[in-house]
C-alpha cells in the first residue's frame, strides 16, 4: 500500500503506551517520528525502524506530517507539547490531524481542540486504554470523538495501533468523559478488591483462597482479578502506580464537580488512593491502596 | 450406585435456590423430600420425583434423614427451621449432617452451629452462589467450613448440587464470612456499575455506548456486565431484588462492626441500596439502585 506506507506520523511520549503505540506504527507501515525527552527511549525507537526521534519538535529534520498522536501522562504535559516553547503545533502545516490520547479533563480537552482549530489543525478527542501490553501488539482500545475530517486523516494511525475504536460523537470531550468515566470503575474495583481481601485478612481467611472463590464467582472484576493477585503474591512493584490512580480518581472528582453531580464511590475510593499516597506508597503498585488498612498482616509483610 | 441411591435428604425452603438444590438431588438418585410452605412449590418438588414435601417437618411421614439442606432466606428462617415449634433439628437421628447454606452473619452461623451439635448432629457451614439458573443445573459454588465429618456426610448432597466445593476450613462461620466478603464486592460492584453509568447519563453519553465500552476494557466486573444491561434496557423486573442487598450488605457492615474493621466502600454502598428501597424501589432489580441519582434521565424513564 503506497498510500500507506508514505503516510507520515509522529509520536509525542514514548512511555509505556507512547512506545507500543509508535513501534505499532512502524510495524504498519508507516514513516514514523518520535518525540521524547529520555535519550534511550530515542534510540529504541530509531533501533526500531522510525524514521526520527527528537527531544522536541524543533530537534525534528521537519514537521511534515500526516498525522501526531500524543501520549504524555497529563494535561499539563498535553498542553508543552502542543503549545509550549517547544511545542509542535505551530509546526505542523493546516490540515494535519491531531489525535491527543493522554488522558485528561473534557474541559482541557475542549481547550486544546479549540486551540488547535484556531490554528488550522484538525483534533481528535481519543484517549485510550488497554495498558503496555496491548499497545506493544497495536491492539489498544480507543475511545474517541471529533469531526469526521479527524477520524478519516487519523485512520491509517488508528488502523496501526487500535483493536477496536469507539466513534463516541462529533464534541471534543466526549471521549475523555468516556474514558474517566470508565477510570471511576477501575478505580473503585481495585480500592473494593484492597476492602474486601483486607476485610479477609483480618477475618483470618485465607487470602490466595478468598481470592480463588472471587474469580470464580460473581463477585470478580477485571480489576480484582489482575490487581489482588499482586496482594496474594505480595508484590507491589508498579505495573501501574497509586499516583496513577490519584490523578485518574482527581479527574473522576473534578468531572462530578463540574457537572454538579454527586459520586459517593469515587469519592470514597479517592481519598483511599490520597491516603495510600500520603503514606508513602504513591510509586508502588495501585494494589497498595490495601495498605491503609490498620491492623492486618498480608502476604508478604511481617506481623504488625 | 446402590449407596448413593439409598441416601436421604430433606431440603427446607424450595425458592429459586432450594428448588434447583432439591431437584438436583432428585436427579442425582438421591431420596429427596422437601420442606416448603408454598403447597404450589411442595407440588413441583414432589412431581419432579421427591418422595414426600410437607410444610414443616411434623408433617413429614418421618425425619430419618442422611442429609439436611437448609435454603432460607436469612439467620432468622434459619433459627425457625431448625429449632422453632415445628424445626427439624429434635426430630433428626443423632449424626445426622445438616448443611445450612442461607447466608448468615459469622455469629449466627456459629450459635446454629453450636445448637447442632448440643443435639449430636453435624454441621456445615456453607453458602452458596451462582445463582437460581447454576442451582437448577446442580451446578452451584459451595464456601463451606466444618468437620470432615460433616463433609464426608453431605458428599453425595454436594456431589448433586455444586461444580466447586471451597473447603475453607474447620470452623463454623469462616464460610458465612466468605459468602459475607464475597457479597461486599457484588455490592459494590452493582452501586459503583450504577454510579458510573449515571454519571454517563448526566454527561450526555449514550449508556448503550458506555456500557459497550466498559464491557470491553478493564473498568468491567462480572456485576457491571450483568446488571448495568437492565439499566440500558429500561428493565427493573427483579433478577435480585434491590432489598437482597439492604439484606446482604447490612451483614457485610455488621462483620465490619464485629472485627472493629472500616469498610468505606461498603458502608456507602449501602447507604445507596438503603436510599434505593426507601425511596421505593425496594423490591426492583438491585440495578435500580442508579434511581438514586437525581437530576438524570435512564432508559424507559420519562424527561425528569
Amino acid at each position: 500500500m503506497p498510500g500507506s506506507s508514505a503516510y507520515r506520523v509522529c509520536v509525542i511520549g514514548l512511555g509505556a503506551m507512547g512506545m507500543g503505540a509508535a513501534k505499532s506504527c512502524v510495524r504498519a507501515g508507516l514513516r514514523t517520528s518520535g518525540i521524547e525527552l529520555n535519550p534511550e527511549r530515542r534510540a529504541e525507537l530509531l533501533a526500531a525502524g522510525a524514521v526520527a526521534a527528537a527531544a522536541s519538535a524543533g530537534e525534528l529534520p521537519d514537521c511534515d506530517f500526516d498525522g501526531v498522536v500524543v501520549l504524555v501522562v497529563n494535561g499539563l504535559q498535553v498542553r508543552d507539547a502542543l503549545f509550549g516553547a517547544n511545542g509542535i503545533a505551530r509546526r505542523l502545516k493546516p490540515g494535519t490531524a491531531v489525535m491527543v490520547s493522554s488522558t485528561q479533563s473534557a474541559d482541557d480537552a475542549k481547550a486544546i481542540g479549540r486551540d488547535l482549530e484556531a490554528l488550522g489543525l484538525l483534533a481528535l478527542d481519543a484517549p485510550v486504554s488497554g495498558g503496555p501490553v496491548k499497545a506493544a501488539a497495536g491492539e489498544m482500545t480507543v475511545m474517541a470523538s471529533g469531526g469526521k475530517a479527524a477520524f478519516d486523516a487519523l485512520r491509517p494511525v488508528l488502523d496501526a495501533t487500535a483493536s477496536k475504536v469507539y466513534e463516541i460523537g462529533a464534541e471534543i470531550g466526549l471521549g475523555a468523559t468516556v474514558k474517566i468515566i470508565h477510570q471511576l470503575l477501575a478505580g473503585v474495583h481495585i480500592a473494593a478488591g484492597a476492602e474486601a481481601m483486607a476485610l479477609a485478612a483480618r477475618a483470618g481467611i485465607p487470602l490466595d483462597l478468598m481470592y480463588d472463590v472471587v474469580t470464580h464467582a460473581a463477585g470478580n472484576s477485571w480489576m480484582f482479578e489482575n490487581r489482588m493477585k499482586h496482594v496474594v503474591d505480595g508484590d507491589y512493584a508498579p505495573k501501574s502506580a497509586v499516583n496513577i490512580f490519584v490523578k485518574d480518581l482527581g479527574l473522576v472528582t473534578e468531572t462530578g464537580r463540574a457537572l454538579k453531580f454527586p459520586l459517593p464511590l469515587a469519592s470514597t475510593a479517592f481519598s483511599m488512593f490520597l491516603s495510600a499516597a500520603n503514606a508513602g506508597h504513591g510509586n508502588e503498585d495501585d494494589a497498595a491502596v490495601i495498605k491503609t488498612f490498620a491492623g492486618i498482616t498480608l502476604p508478604g509483610q511481617e506481623q504488625a
